[in-house]
């Protein structure tokens, strides 16, 4: 079993500038890559306290992943730091070299390429060049005595391409194993009542192993297995994919890497060609907003209305002065007089509303802060769901946006349904 | 001067479960108290490893802050682990023992107490007990040989007021000197720019020392004073935050802490008396809904329309088909028309609007990706802009909106100015 450590290199992450989401990247890389990991450390731009960190992960681990320090200026130490532990002399890599050149010719057309760049092109001899597609610094594997050390930059946008593309690849073959991992997407329930529905099989796990993550009014369960060969890795996970759907069913809102809720949702949309409209009070957009983070959004999405103050969901929505009196705008009637409002003005096949109570102030005894109201119209059918959440404001109104996404998709699924190729993702 | 060492305990950590934003919370704190930190490392619930790290730990920092491990479970091993390598018995603390029955009854009422979380009022021989106000852990600091350890619960709602109410006064108190620090936050400027103007200063410092953080569309400078006294380093600070606002003038919009750019734009509206309504293409709702997450913004936020498509802004805004036909959605005019459009339906003294192109396609050579127009009318003045951001569609929206209300904080400093009063703070 290979043994990792990670090295984040970097003053401004000791001095908490930026946080370390690097870290986070890569150690779930790792896990799904079904490589160990025992610690993590961080360390600043200098040459011998890196030395110490280096020489310590060498006793411990098999393979040192670092990131941040390849930039052009003086402080950049990862790359001449590394060659050192690892003995090998920096040599000019002609090869990124041109690159650069390229690179720099491409962005900033005629402006001269700074000295300082060149140091970049410098490379530790017998080193892996990674090439870097989103900017200067390439990435750098080294091996030396039985041990590995994989240099990444440390802009986000650059490290995770370069390590997805390049070193997943290296490090499958490196292991003389294959590891694949799929994961559930499960929106509408709570992590320990998913843990416990599927206990078990995380009690029996073996090969594949099983795990939950919790996001963010979502869980999501990654099945990881190891083979000779992909297709057996593969093979050996549909089972346990197929046990899931079972357990789970609908609940399960993809099984793709890179679906969101949002996205899945806008998908559903789509298949079916219906547009939709969002109405909302305390979210004041979120809900929107998300939506619209899907690429191609605008075939379906028409218009959200953020109506936050009563006299807006008035004005705006027609929701009735007597129903705001009677039941204030925090109750279904509100909820529904909202959707209904929106589907009259902009005529569209789903209209989804959000009202609640996001604090600090306004709340009471019967209507607390937490007390949020969902509404989905979908073509003539409304539903209505009551929440309760805790936390900050920001919490709440963060849990209410992920509620009005899974509380859409599960109305779709049940009022109009994709179609069963898709069902199947 | 104090070095600390961060220690965060967890697994969930390491297998990139969760993003360690502790680590930088923390890291920011000891900046700010003038502590320095040199290294930060990651372990998980693993007694031996655990063990290593402090007493590597040890070895290089006077101050040792641990996050995470002070749960219930057998996992968590924070507590018992710190005991051993500071050579500590763990006692029962009846004060401990009582408040965790009380946070119990309080929030469970009838139900029993698990045996488990009793182990959370064993405490160190000699520790001092931190109260945890939001959960049942409480933080603990030993001190041994010139070594302390600062033990803090890891969900970070428990963790972050437990550090700035107990803990810094107490490191205050202990480093025999008094830090105190002040941010000026910009907006309107980027980084680069922002240091150049201020090189002298950077240059030149000493105590107090100046530093700049990039945030998306904001640059926080922050001055850091040590003194004997607090009023010392208050009084040292106070020339240096002169000099920031005779040179970067309007372009801090806040000298407190907890004042986000959201919060400076309705502070100004609030003391104006101003209504606000906003209409978003490309942004989706994302500036309404910073807008809403500042409490009591009900008092001028009257609604906001998220009318994405071009369809939309014809129908909800009145934007002229001639002119969506002419120059594209993507046009100042448009621009202008959506906020015209608002005023005339909600009457709001202020409006914003935003249209662009976020991509990821769409773009043309005339209308690129991240081509975006912000108006933003003030009483009876209009004003539009125009700006090109670049990088993922998230990301050019995220720019987009920090724009927005950068836009609209600097439309009304000029055309409504807030009271001298407050233009001081």
């Amino acid at each position: 079993m290979m043994v990792a450590e990670l090295i984040c290199v970097g003053t401004e992450i000791l001095l908490g500038n930026i946080v370390n989401t690097n870290a986070a990247y890569l150690a779930e890389q790792c896990a799904s890559l079904g490589i160990s990991c025992y610690y993590q450390t961080v360390v600043g731009d200098n040459r011998e306290r890196l030395l110490e960190a280096i020489s310590l992960a060498k006793s411990r681990a098999d393979l040192l992943i670092f990131s941040g320090g390849l930039g052009p200026t003086e402080d950049d130490l990862t790359r001449e730091t590394t060659a050192e532990a690892f003995n090998r002399p920096l040599l000019m890599d002609e090869h990124t070299k041109s690159r650069i050149e390229a690179y720099f010719k491409n962005r900033y057309k005629d402006q001269e390429i700074p000295e300082n760049n060149w140091r970049q092109a410098m490379v530790p001899e017998g080193a892996v060049v990674l090439d870097n597609e989103n900017g200067t610094a390439p990435g750098l594997i080294v091996e030396d005595d039985g041990k590995t050390a994989i240099l990444l930059p440390g802009p986000p946008n650059e490290l995770k391409p370069m390590f997805s593309e390049q070193v997943v690849p290296y490090l499958r073959k490196r292991q003389g194993h294959v590891i694949r991992s799929k994961t559930a997407k499960l929106c509408g329930i709570g992590e320990s009542a998913a843990e416990e529905m599927i206990k078990d099989l995380i009690d029996a796990q073996e090969n594949p192993t099983i795990a939950t993550y919790a996001k963010t009014g979502e869980v999501h369960i990654r099945i990881t297995a190891k083979a000779k060969e992909k297709h057996e890795a593969d093979e050996l996970i549909k089972p346990v994919m197929k046990e899931l759907k079972n357990r789970f069913g609908s609940c399960i809102y993809t099984t793709k890497e890179d679906v969101t809720l949002e996205q899945s949702c806008v998908e559903i949309l789509m298949e079916n060609k219906l547009t939709i409209s969002t109405m909302e009070s305390c979210t004041g957009g979120m809900v929107a907003a998300r939506l619209t983070n899907v690429p191609g959004v605008s075939q379906v999405f028409k218009a959200g209305y953020v109506t936050y103050s009563p006299d807006a969901k008035r004005k705006i929505l027609g929701v009735k002065k007597s129903t705001l009196k009677k039941e204030t705008a925090v109750s279904p009637r509100v909820a529904k007089e909202m959707v209904k409002g929106a589907v009259l003005l902009l005529k569209t096949d789903v209209a989804l509303s959000v009202t609640g109570l996001a604090g600090p102030d306004g709340g009471s005894k019967d209507k607390p802060i937490g007390l949020v109201y969902i509404a989905c119209r979908v073509k003539d059918k409304t539903r209505v769901m009551e929440y309760h959440f805790s936390g900050s404001r920001a919490k709440i109104r963060e849990a209410a946006a992920a509620a009005a996404l899974t509380f859409l998709r599960q109305c779709l699924w049940n009022d109009v349904k994709s179609s069963p190729q898709k069902n199947k993702s």
